[in-house]
C-alpha cells in the first residue's frame, strides 16, 4: 500500500496526510491535510479520492487532537544554560553566573542550543514560538531545519549608550535581512527591545518605528519585578507601560512578556492598544517575582493573553503543557479564586491567542487553516478516564502524552520520535561543555 | 548468556540484578542488588563472582540514579475522578460533584482506580505512598499486585455521630486485620482520621490510641484552608494543631497533609512532636487555598517535611516529579525568597524525608538498604546539558525521563514499560464509565 507509514519518509517535507478517527471537539473525525500543508477536509469518514490521494495515513484512533501549541516568550538557546545555576539571589545569579557565561556564547552555541530547544518544544506539542536572543541568524538556521514556525528577534539592549544603540540597530537590521533571504514563510524577524530598564527611550522609539516600517512584531519584557517598576517611576516619572506607550511600543503587533506588576490603569492601556501579553508563570515563580500577572484584569481590558515558558535558565524547560497547568493553578492560588483560568481558557491562551499574537493563522483545527495539529495519546494514564480531554491536557498530562505533531502539514514528530534527536542531545551537551570550558579558561 | 534482559522475566518477583555504570552522586557506579532486594554492593566496577551471580544486568550508562520517590499523601483511587469536575467553587465542587459520585463507589472501582494510580506513580519514579480512602482491602490487593510499598488508611469520618464513629472504628479494625493477613512487608495499615473538622475529639482520641497500640502511622489532613482554622477556633477555642495535640494525634508516627495555614506556634508544636508534614503544592494551588505551607518555619522547628500529590480530583495526576518542581517554585514565589527550597532539598523531601515518614528505610542508595532505585534517562532533552542532575530532576524533567524503577529490588518498570499497563488503562476507563452511569441512573 502506498500510504503505509514509512518512518523515514513521513518526516520528509510536505506530503498529503490523512489522520483517521482522532477525537476532535468530542467527536471521532478524519482530517485530510493537503500537500500544501493546509487542512483540506474534516469529516466523520473520509473515503474515496481523498483517501487514495493521501500519501500517509496516520491512525488517530487512540488520540485526541488539539491545535498546535504556541509559546510566545522564549530565549531558546538558553537550553545550554539549563541547570548551570539555580536557587540563587536574582542579582548574583545574573551577574555572577548567567551574564559571565553568556559573554562567551558564539554562533555555534546558539545553533545547537536552539536545535535542542526546538526538539524540546515539539515534544510538548509546540508548533510556533517567539524568541529573543543573540546570534539570531544561527537560531533561524536551526528553526528552519526543525520545521517549526518562529518569530525571531535580536535582544536589543543599549543601556542608554548611543554607541551600543548603533550596534544593536545594525544587529536588528542584519537579522531582518538574513531572515528575508531564507525565504521561509514560517520564520519571521521581529524587533526585540529587551525591556524599558535596559533600553533608553531613544532606543525604544527606534524599535517601534522600525517595527512599523517592516510590519513586524515588537517583543519586549515588561514589569517582571516590582523593583523595575519602582526604578522606572523614579527615573522617568511614569510606570513602564506608560513609558512604552509614549515611545510608540504598544500596539497590536506588540508581545509583552511577564507583565506581573501591571496596575489596573496599565492593564486598561494594554487592552486599549490591543497588545498581546505573554504569561510566564513558571519563570515568575522560580525567580520569586511575588505577584502573578493580573490575568482577569487583562482579559477584561481586551488584551490578548497568551502563554510562554521564558528561557531554560529560569524554568528550566520549554514544556508548554507544564506551563498551561502552572498558569491555571497559579492564577487560582494567587488571586484566590478557584474558578479563575479554567482549562478551556488555558488551551485558548496556548492556541488561538498565541497564534493571533504571532500572526500564524487562527490556532484552530478548521478547513482551510494551516495544519498545525497535535495528537495526544489516549491510552495513557493522564488521559484515563476521558471525561474531559481539555481538563486532562491542562491538568493531568505531561509531554509523554504527545504522540504526533504537525506544523503546516509537515510531520515534525511521529509516534514520539523526532528524526535526529539523539545527535542533537549529544551535540548540545558537547557545546555546553565547551562553552563552560571557554569561560573557565578565560577566567584563569 | 544467563543475564541478558528478557523483558518478561525481569519483572517476575525478586532476582539479583546488576546495574552497570549509572551516574550516582556524580560518579559512574555499578550497583549490585541481592535476591532479597537489598543493595549488596556499590562500586566503580563490579566484576567476578557478583557479576556472574546477577540474573539480570541493566545497562545504566545512559542514566542517573536517584533513590526511589515517596508520595506521602494520596487518595489513589480518585484517579477514576480525574477531570470529572474542575474549575468550580470548592463547596459546590465537593457537594454537587465529588461526594455524590463517591457515594456510588464500590470495591471494584477502588481496585482499578488504585491499579491505575500505582502505574501512574511508578511512571514518575515513585516506589512508596501513603494512601487514605475507602474499600481499602481492594486498594491493598491492587498495591500488592503492583509491587509498590504503601501505608493504607481508611478515611475515618464521624461528623460527631457516635453511630458513624462505631462503623468507622470497625472499618479501621478490619483494614488492620486484612493487611495483617496479606503478610506483605511492603504494605502497612494506618489509622486515617480525615481531619479535625470531620472527626470529633472522641474519634480523634480513639484513632491516636489505636495507632499507638498498633505502632502504626496516623494520617490526617491539617489546616488546608483558612476557613477550617477559623471554624476550629470558633468551635473548640483553639487552633487545629493544638486540638490534635490535645487528642494525642501529634507524634513521630503522624503524617499531617497540607498544613498551609499553620501559624508559627503550631509549626513549633509539630516540630517538637516530630510530626511529618506532607506538602501538597499542586492541590493547594488548584483549590486556591491562598497560602503556601510554611516550609522554612517547619524545617526550622524540626518537623519532617515531605511531599505528596493529593488525589487526582484536585491535582489531576500523581506525578511526583511535577510536584517537586511545583513545591520548589511555589515556596520561592509565595514566601518571596529566590533561594528557598533549592533542588537538593526538594529531592530530600521526596526521598529521605518521605521514607522516614512512612518507615520505609533511609531513602538513600547505600549498601544494605532496600533497593528502591529510579534510573532516569540522560539522553533526553531535560537532562541536556548535565551540569547538575538534581537541578534537572527537580526543575526540568517530567516522567518521560524515568526509565527504570526498582522497589526493594523488584523491577516495577524497565525501559519505560510496566507489565499489563494497557489492560489497566482500559479497565480503569470502563470502571469510571460504569461508576458515572450508576450515579446517573440513580439520579433519574
Amino acid at each position: 500500500m502506498s500510504n503505509e507509514i514509512n518512518e523515514t519518509d513521513i518526516f520528509s517535507s510536505n506530503s498529503s496526510v490523512l489522520i483517521r478517527g482522532t477525537l476532535l471537539n468530542g467527536k471521532r473525525q478524519d482530517i485530510f491535510i493537503t500537500e500544501e500543508g493546509n487542512i483540506g477536509e474534516i469529516s466523520e469518514s473520509i473515503s474515496g479520492e481523498l483517501k487514495n490521494e493521501a500519501e500517509f495515513i496516520i491512525d488517530g484512533s487512540k488520540t485526541v487532537a488539539s491545535p498546535g501549541f504556541v509559546n510566545t516568550h522564549t530565549h531558546a538557546a538558553m537550553t545550554l544554560l539549563r541547570g548551570y545555576a539555580d536557587d540563587m539571589h536574582l542579582q548574583e545569579w545574573l551577574s555572577e553566573k548567567i551574564w559571565p557565561l553568556e559573554a562567551h556564547l558564539c554562533g555555534e552555541d546558539v545553533y545547537w542550543g536552539t536545535k535542542l530547544a526546538c526538539i524540546e518544544m515539539i515534544k510538548s506539542g509546540t508548533v510556533a514560538f517567539n524568541d529573543m536572543y543573540f546570534f539570531m541568524d544561527e537560531a533561524a538556521k536551526a528553526v528552519d531545519e526543525c520545521g517549526m514556525k518562529a518569530v525571531l528577534s535580536h535582544g536589543f539592549i543599549d543601556f542608554g549608550s548611543e554607541e551600543k544603540r548603533e550596534s544593536e540597530i545594525k544587529a536588528t537590521e542584519k537579522l531582518f535581512s538574513d531572515v528575508k533571504k531564507m525565504n521561509n514563510q514560517k520564520i519571521r524577524a521581529a524587533v526585540g527591545p529587551h525591556a524599558p530598564y535596559t533600553v533608553a527611550p531613544e532606543g525604544l522609539s527606534w524599535c517601534s518605528e522600525y517595527a512599523k516600517e517592516n510590519d513586524s512584531l515588537l517583543h519586549i519584557h515588561l514589569s517582571e519585578t516590582e523593583t523595575e517598576v519602582k526604578d522606572c517611576v523614579n527615573q522617568h516619572g511614569m510606570k513602564p507601560a506608560k513609558l512604552l506607550d509614549k515611545c510608540g511600543c504598544l500596539s497590536e503587533n506588540t508581545v509583552a512578556a511577564h507583565c506581573c506588576w501591571l496596575d489596573d490603569e496599565e492593564c486598561a492601556l494594554l487592552g486599549k492598544r490591543g497588545v498581546s501579553v505573554s504569561h510566564n508563570p513558571v519563570s515568575n515563580m522560580k525567580l520569586a517575582v511575588n505577584r502573578a500577572m493580573p490575568y482577569q484584569q487583562l482579559i477584561d481590558a481586551g488584551a490578548n493573553v497568551t502563554l510562554g515558558t521564558d528561557g531554560c535558565s529560569s524554568n528550566n524547560n520549554l514544556d508548554i503543557l507544564e506551563e498551561m497547568k502552572t498558569a491555571a493553578i497559579l492564577q487560582k492560588f494567587f488571586w484566590n479564586s478557584d474558578t479563575l483560568l479554567p482549562a478551556h481558557e488555558a488551551i485558548k491562551m496556548t492556541t488561538e491567542s498565541g497564534a493571533k499574537a504571532l500572526g500564524f493563522g487562527t490556532g484552530k483545527i478548521e478547513t482551510g487553516a494551516p495544519a498545525d495539529i497535535v495528537l495526544l495519546k489516549t491510552n495513557i494514564s493522564c488521559m484515563t478516564p476521558l471525561y474531559n480531554p481539555e481538563s486532562n491536557i491542562v491538568y493531568a498530562c505531561g509531554s509523554n502524552a504527545v504522540d504526533t505533531v504537525l506544523c503546516s502539514g509537515r510531520v515534525l514528530m511521529y509516534d514520539g520520535n523526532i528524526p535526529g534527536e539523539e545527535e542533537v542531545y549529544q551535540k548540545a551537551a558537547e557545546t555546553a561543555f565547551n562553552l563552560v570550558n571557554r569561560k573557565e579558561n578565560a577566567d584563569n
